[in-house]
C-alpha cells in the first residue's frame, strides 16, 4: 500500500544484460518528456499568460515543496549508514536551510524562496503561513517525504533526479520574466539563480550514483526509472494542484 | 510536515466553554457542503454525463480508495488501546475484507466494488491491477493512509466522520443509474445498497464517540472540525484527480 510498490524481482534472479551505463542515462533522460516544464499551468507561466494572483498562487503553494527539500534530504541521511555520501549529501540541506559556518554566510533556498514570494507581491507571512496552500498541494509533497522516509536510501537518491530537468525550467524563467512579468522585482529571481549551479552539482553526484547502484541487474535499472517516474508525477500533480487553485476550468469533453 | 498540523493550543489551557453537544453535531454535519457530492465530476456522473470509458474510469480509481479502507482501519486498531472501541472498529475490516465466520459467510466489500467494476464492462484484473489508478489518486488516498497511521487513534476516528454524508451520494446512485447508465448490469449496484445499511451503522458509532471525547474543550471540538475538512479534501482530491484523467478541460480565465 505504497506509492510506488517495491520490486517484485530479486535482482539476483534476473537473467537479462543491464543496460550499458549510456543506455541507461539515456533512458533516464528520456524521462525529461513528462518533465511539468510541459504542464498546462508552467506553459502558460513560461508565455506571461498568467495574472499576478496565479503567479503568486503559484509561488506561495510551490512553498510547501521548497519547506519539505531539506526534510526528505534529510530522511536520506537518516537512512543512510555510508559516511561518504552523507558527507555529499548533506550539502542539500545546508543550501536550502541555509548556514552560517566557517566563511560562509548562506540565507539558504527557503529563505530565497520567502523573497520570490514578496518580490510577487506576497508578505513574508502570507508565504511561511502555509495559508494559500491548497490540499492537493500536500499530498503530493508529502508523498515525496513518505518516499523518502520509508524506502531505501538509495532509492530516495533516484527520486531526486528531476534535478536532471531543472536547470532548462530555472533558466527559461531567468529569461523570460523580466519581460513577461515586468512587475516582480528582479531581485526575487535569486533563488531560480542559485539553483542553475547547485541543481548541476547536485544532479552529477545523483546521477553517478544511480547509474553505478542500479546497473547490478536491468530489474534495478527499470526499478530506477518507475521511481524517477514517481517523483516527475509528484511535481505534476503539484502542478496540476495549483491549476485547479488559481483557474477557472470547462470541461469540454472526455479525454481522447 | 504533516498533512494536517497537530493541535497548538492544550486543551487546559482553553479556557472557552465547549460548544454544547447539538451546536458541535451542527457545525460537524455543516460540513456536508464541501463533500464530494457537490464536485463537478460527481455533478456529471449524477447527470448521466459520463461516458462509459469515464465511468469505469472511476469505478478503477475509485477501487485504489476501497482497498485503503481496511488498511487505515487496521491502523486505528493498532493504535487503540481500548478494547471495547476495537470491538466495534473491527466490524468495519470485516465488512470490507469480507469473512467467513460463524454463521456469515460474506464476500466484503472490495469484491463488491470488483463486481461494480465487472458491472460497467471492466475486467476483474482491470480493476484489481491498478493498472488505471493515476498518481494523485495514490497521492490522496495515501495521506489519509498516512493520517490513520501516524496520529492518534481518536482524530482518525473522528476523520472517518465522512460518512455521515455517504448515504446521500450512495442513494443518488442507486436511484439514478439504472435510468442515466442502463447498460450498467445492476447487480453492480449492490456496493451502495450494502453500504447504506453499513454507513449508516458506522457513523453512529463514530459520531457518538467523537461528541464525546472531543468535547473536552472548544479547541479539541475545532480540532475534530479540522480533521472532518482534511478527509473532505482528501475525497474532493480524488475527484479532481480522477477529473484531470477522464476529462479534456480547457483552462478558461483566472479563478474569481
Amino acid at each position: 500500500m505504497s506509492t510506488v510498490e517495491h520490486l517484485a524481482m530479486s535482482p539476483a534472479l534476473d537473467t537479462r544484460t543491464p543496460w550499458s551505463e549510456q543506455e541507461f542515462e539515456a533512458l533516464l533522460r528520456d524521462k525529461g518528456t513528462s518533465y511539468h516544464i510541459y504542464h498546462p499551468f508552467h506553459v502558460m507561466m513560461a508565455e506571461g499568460r498568467l495574472t499576478r494572483a496565479q503567479l503568486q498562487g503559484w509561488v506561495a503553494n510551490r512553498f510547501y515543496y521548497q519547506i519539505a527539500i531539506p526534510v526528505k534530504d534529510a530522511a536520506i541521511l537518516s537512512n543512510c549508514p555510508d559516511r561518504e555520501i552523507r558527507r555529499e549529501w548533506i550539502q542539500r540541506i545546508l543550501d536550502h536551510d541555509g548556514c552560517h559556518i566557517g566563511g560562509i554566510d548562506d540565507a539558504g533556498g527557503i529563505e530565497a524562496w520567502i523573497r520570490l514570494g514578496e518580490a510577487v507581491g506576497l508578505s513574508r507571512d502570507d508565504v511561511t503561513s502555509l495559508r494559500y496552500v491548497v490540499p492537493a498541494t500536500r499530498f503530493a509533497v508529502d508523498a515525496y517525504i513518505n518516499f523518502a522516509r520509508q524506502r531505501p536510501w538509495q532509492e530516495a537518491v533516484a527520486s531526486s533526479l528531476t534535478e536532471l530537468f531543472a536547470p532548462h525550467i530555472h533558466q527559461q524563467r531567468i529569461d523570460t520574466w523580466p519581460q513577461q512579468y515586468p512587475w516582480v522585482d528582479t531581485a526575487g529571481l535569486q533563488y531560480f539563480k542559485n539553483r542553475l549551479t547547485q541543481a548541476r552539482r547536485d544532479v552529477e553526484h545523483g546521477l553517478r550514483f544511480t547509474l553505478e547502484y542500479f546497473s547490478q541487474s536491468r530489474a534495478m535499472q527499470e526499478r530506477a526509472l518507475e521511481i524517477l517516474q514517481f517523483k516527475l508525477d509528484v511535481l505534476w500533480a503539484l502542478a496540476d494542484a495549483i491549476m485547479l487553485s488559481q483557474c477557472r476550468i470547462e470541461i469540454t469533453g472526455p479525454k481522447a
